[in-house]
């Protein structure tokens, strides 16, 4: 498998996904001996137009335990800067003469695109606007679900929170539906339910899904909770209560189940469930190492 | 000796120093070939909640001498955007996910002991809130004394400046608490003098100190003139002459005495002091890249 | 060759630079085969007062070719917390003890030379103010013509644009001054025409230059024509066709002419010329790695 630029989930067939996924199971024996030194002569570029240091630290990190440099800018102001008005494709091209690899985020949707149009050098989109994508998140996501329920195929999911506007439920609801049998439950409040045109995908793909209201009436059926933020704007006292997860409703998850969060969460997940072994949203974490890793050997060494 | 979490002065006992000085020593062949590739399987992460960029020049260059790499944040905009909001615990437990070690800076007293409570790498404490610890701040001066006078215990030290507020004198009083015979020398205008909690410690450890309102009253005395900043809302005109070094107060300093200053220093040092081989602020800088090499050593490798 | 400080176009003379280019040229080899770690026991301190993330991103990767590492800050509101009102050469001696080689960008005219005067390690300006210099950037520029042309004497240059206020075309012209039988064509709107202390200089060193209003009256008589920014403030509506480069005018340009532009570029050259083997502005990004890289070993290597 070799890849090149990674600008959207869709790119992704079920096969490349699997050989993806088999390829980041290796490099945890990479991580388990601090890294290689394997790609010291590789130099990541990270193009950040605006910040996101959690982002930003785990590409780095990923590069690093492989051996890699990096090079990296994240602030608005910096860019402004940096580009005095220049064109995005100037900056690309300037910035590939430094680097070998191109990671960007950038405030418009289609901005990873527009880089990769003329960049000499792989680009991996890194968030690219609020309706866009961020398909390393997406992956590292449907990564965790495969590792820890061992099967994507038949797999039944809730996604919990503000649907409308979450860019990652709506990559990982798109990626899901790409698989056989799988059944979706998107749980929220009626304004921030799942858009149409996921909506429609679905439909299209004949993909089973349900519209719910409260966690608590279908959490005994599903295999994986996928908790996000409400919007702080929902209020404390607006917050409805079928949208949470805390001890009780735990004692309601199937034993084989898992509670997955993108972090950083507010209060949607309470503390008292972090130390059950079905929580594995700070595992979650750790595999988007793994799976940025596979990324960059595929970029840099696949056939 | 192997060590952990570096959270406050208080926890290294007088052997732990001497072996922790001993292996800085040592760290000084390391620096002058360069470094070394030893520690190119570790990562630290630099997790700054306020800009100290002196601190963190001082760790990043100590772990890429040891062939170490590093992950870095310091902007409190950066933060934000961070964490949106999220615990500092949940920040750490991800962050270890990123990194081999945890360098801190918090805003509030405590947040080291907070990371190093859930974390699953060790957290080295760079400075929590203006009354609390910068642990490895007051390990340098201390080695620097111990390097420079070649003894601690007996030693007679001049601790000059704004004593009530400055972090650096404060835990570097207590430090030389531990030790034999040391005589303290509190210099300072009486609103800015050594506060009560210190008094009382020293009183309980039977330390011998005297407090004093004009250097050149003791100068001819001492082994160490420690100075530190007097706050700038002191004012030019309202500065007292017996806070000051210059060449003149010099001439009565010992031979074998030294002069002191955590850096950066306003003018409470004259330049013309600097070519004194007397004057060894510049040396503790050094020593400070040592003394943090020691300690990475030693959480990483120690036994 | 051994270089210590680099401060100013002018200690270069016409020997040095031609063993500059040569070692440049076998950089080329290296970045090539993603670089070398010979200099993985080094260590450069990027200290910027002001941002230019362009130009850190260059430094950065020209180190990392090299296996270098490399400690770097470039907010000027870093830089106050860094500082606290600390003298420059105060700065300059604590980051040499943290380092191996200080990249310095300045806000003064003179910064630079200001920190040579007192630095344990080599400095190199990477710009010191407005009417300062930037001679790593004219370095690369002349590399360009050096590699490009073949040979720098004999060269006919059009210089257009802004030149009362461009740093590079000012520190180019001085430095093309150096080389025999040159001819300079200064194209610039008559209140941004070249400033008098560079006309004097050329006229002492019997330079032959002209100033001219429109490029295409000349175009077809040079081998270079280097493009800059004409100031935001001249406005759309005021800019006079004479100062821009398109399609039209590439027919004009001789066959083995070639057009530079130190980047970033606003709207003086059309993207459509950017196809054409002659517009060399993107190479010439990569040459200043290249020369960056030459500079960073004849410091640490020379002989």
């Amino acid at each position: 498998m070799k890849l090149h630029h990674i600008i959207e989930s869709q790119q992704f067939t079920v096969p490349v996904l699997m050989e993806l996924f088999n390829l980041a199971d290796s490099m945890e024996r990479i991580v388990a001996r601090g890294g290689t030194r394997d790609y010291s002569n590789k130099i990541m570029a990270l193009l950040f137009y605006e910040h996101s240091t959690r982002t930003r630290f785990s590409f780095e990190s990923a590069m690093m335990r492989l051996g890699g440099k990096v090079i990296a800018t994240e602030s608005a102001a910096e860019f402004s800067s940096f580009t005095h008005g220049e064109s995005l494709e100037d900056t690309v091209r300037v910035v590939g003469d430094y680097s070998d690899v191109i990671v960007m985020r950038h405030y418009e949707v289609g901005g990873a695109a527009r880089a990769a149009a003329i960049s000499a050098v792989p680009v991996i989109n890194a968030g690219d606007g609020k309706g866009g994508q961020h398909p390393t998140q997406a992956l590292l996501d449907l990564y965790t679900i495969h590792r820890e329920i061992k099967t994507i195929d038949g797999v039944k999911v809730a996604l919990v929170g503000n649907l409308a506007e979450g860019r990652t439920v709506r990559s990982l609801a798109y990626l899901l539906g790409k698989f056989e049998r799988v059944k979706l439950y998107f749980v929220a409040p009626k304004p921030l339910q799942m858009q149409e045109d996921i909506i429609h995908y679905l439909n299209n793909h004949k993909v089973w899904f349900t519209q719910e209201e409260n966690l608590r009436e279908i959490i005994n059926e599903v295999d994986v909770v996928y908790m996000t933020r409400l919007e702080a704007t929902e209020g404390e006292g607006m917050r409805p209560s079928g949208f949470f997860m805390d001890e009780s409703l735990m004692k309601l998850l199937p034993k084989k189940a898992i509670v997955m969060h993108p972090l950083p969460r507010a209060n949607e997940i309470s503390p008292g469930v972090d130390a059950d072994h079905r929580a594995v949203y700070f595992r979650q974490t750790r595999n988007g190492i793994l799976v940025r890793m596979a990324l960059l050997v595929s970029i840099f060494d696949g056939r």
